[in-house]
């Protein structure tokens, strides 16, 4: 991971343009969990490979990630990120969009130099699901006819398919065998869904739907995540009026979240919510299992338990 | 460029975010000059390609000119674009951010299509030229310390960079001998100079000076383009308390952008702009003179006196 901090801060600046490095530095030095670059190394490693290039492909990865949540921030109007102002706040939406666009194009050329035409064809398809996702997101909020397919596809976008191009392109650059790449690859998408349902259960406060200063934001941005999708689908007239009401209209008055938390545990919908993200671990696991045995290996089917451990 | 036509309308679709295919219809019907394109076909045929790949990395340059128009827009908070009002204006920044990403994550699985690890790195660099250009455009803007070293490395980031890349990969996809691909590289890095010098000119009402409704843009953003550098240049005490105020503090009144032409006059800077977009075009034609002669090659040395001819 240090060859990648080092490679990201190398990468990351601009001669020409120095509000590129601040901006970029703002985010990449609030540190983050850098958890997509270190399943690429994970992958890598854990397929044998020896060379150099799986730092290019983690720092690639980290760049996309940073690239999306820049142009995030922008889509939502966020003023915090990482416990800290937005770069969209510090700086301007423009920056935000260009050094976006300027980092995802440095993204490009770190995967360019690793001479894989597979690997690039894996993050172009990964970079197009993801701005599918974010695009499907835009126009599937609000709306109480969003159900669970629309809502898989766009957290496949938000999180997964970064999250699978990730371990895949570990086990690629490492020439892994065929069924093992299929591994890896089940293992990030199942480790990124998980991984997002568990962020949109704790925006409601977990299972036991405790309020905090870190939940109540998708409810504000009138998001249809898991937890109010299936609250929607067991709504009686006067539930689905209220949904209606705050979600579509956006009429939200004080009480209107802990109602629709109340609602939500009336019908099972944060357990049901809770399992989802378990079976996703579960399935997780066993796409590692079925990887030949390595302390990475146990270490990567942790990682799978410790993301859901938040709401167990 | 009916094939180019047909492959941007294919591949601009998404089955999921009908969002994508409507924002980027708007901008893709609404014509445009379509010479990014046009400029790889004829390059790839001009040394004797016979395949089709040109035609999906003609897609794949328009699709990255289309990316970049949609996040100017945000950047520039424009209201109209070629004769019709802009994609955040008819939706919201949101989608012209997140589809100007999709478009690029589509011209990147395209361009991955031809299998051509060159053209990767081609494309992959100028993407990062393109965005570096943007953002030293919003940090030179507006301050008076800019000089034409900057001007250039801003509108070959804005222009060139993509017009160059055109015409490289036409020749690389075509296998061309090197010293080719170096004279297409040379006439579309030349040809985006000049198109860009000739854009900025006539954005003061070219060497006449004329006002129109098409003038003054430039000047009520306070850009540092090429007249206004030429004109500071050249200022005296008086002359410079004038640029400061309406360029750099940006106060400005009526009658302002009448008298920032009578200074380029005086001082010759709408002159000598056209002079620099004439050197440019001559620069291009001397390229495509190194080619082997086509008719092809005398069409693109008369798109070079075309781009000049409306400031000759």
């Amino acid at each position: 991971m240090a060859a990648v901090n080092a490679l990201i801060a190398k990468r990351m600046a601009s001669e020409h343009a120095p509000r590129i490095p601040e901006v970029t530095a703002h985010l990449v030095e609030a540190g983050g969990k850098r958890l997509r670059p270190l399943l690429t190394l994970a992958a890598a490693r854990m397929c044998g490979y020896e060379g150099a290039d799986h730092v290019k492909l983690a720092a690639t990865v980290e760049f996309i990630h940073t690239a999306t949540l820049l142009h995030d921030d922008v889509v939502d109007e966020s003023t915090q990120r990482r416990g800290r102002p937005t770069a969209n706040l510090l700086w301007d939406n423009q920056s935000s969009v260009l050094v976006g666009d300027y980092l995802f194009a440095r993204s490009f050329q770190l995967m360019v130099e690793t001479g894989s035409l597979r690997v690039l064809d894996i993050l172009a398809n990964a970079s197009a699901v993801i701005a599918e996702g974010e695009v499907l997101q835009l126009t599937a909020a609000r709306s109480l006819a969003t159900g669970q397919d629309i809502y898989m596809k766009v957290i496949r976008g938000k999180t997964a398919a970064l999250f699978a191009a990730a371990t895949e392109v570990g086990g690629i650059i490492a020439a892994a065998p065929e069924d093992q790449v299929t591994a890896l690859r089940e293992y990030g998408d199942a480790l990124g869904i998980a991984f997002q349902i568990v962020d949109d259960l704790l925006d409601y406060g977990g299972v036991s739907a405790t309020l905090g200063k870190n939940t109540g934001d998708d409810f504000r941005e009138r998001k249809m995540s898991l937890p109010v999708i299936l609250a929607v689908a067991q709504a009686d007239a006067e539930e689905r009026a209220f949904w209606t009401r705050v979600i579509e209209k956006g009429d939200q008055r004080d009480g209107d979240l802990e109602h629709a938390q109340a609602l939500m545990q009336r019908h099972g919908a944060l357990e049901a919510t809770r399992a989802a993200a378990l079976a996703e671990a579960a399935r997780a696991r066993d796409a590692i299992a079925a990887m030949p045995a390595s302390d990475l290996g146990d270490a990567l089917s942790d990682l799978a338990d410790f993301v859901v451990s938040r709401v167990a």
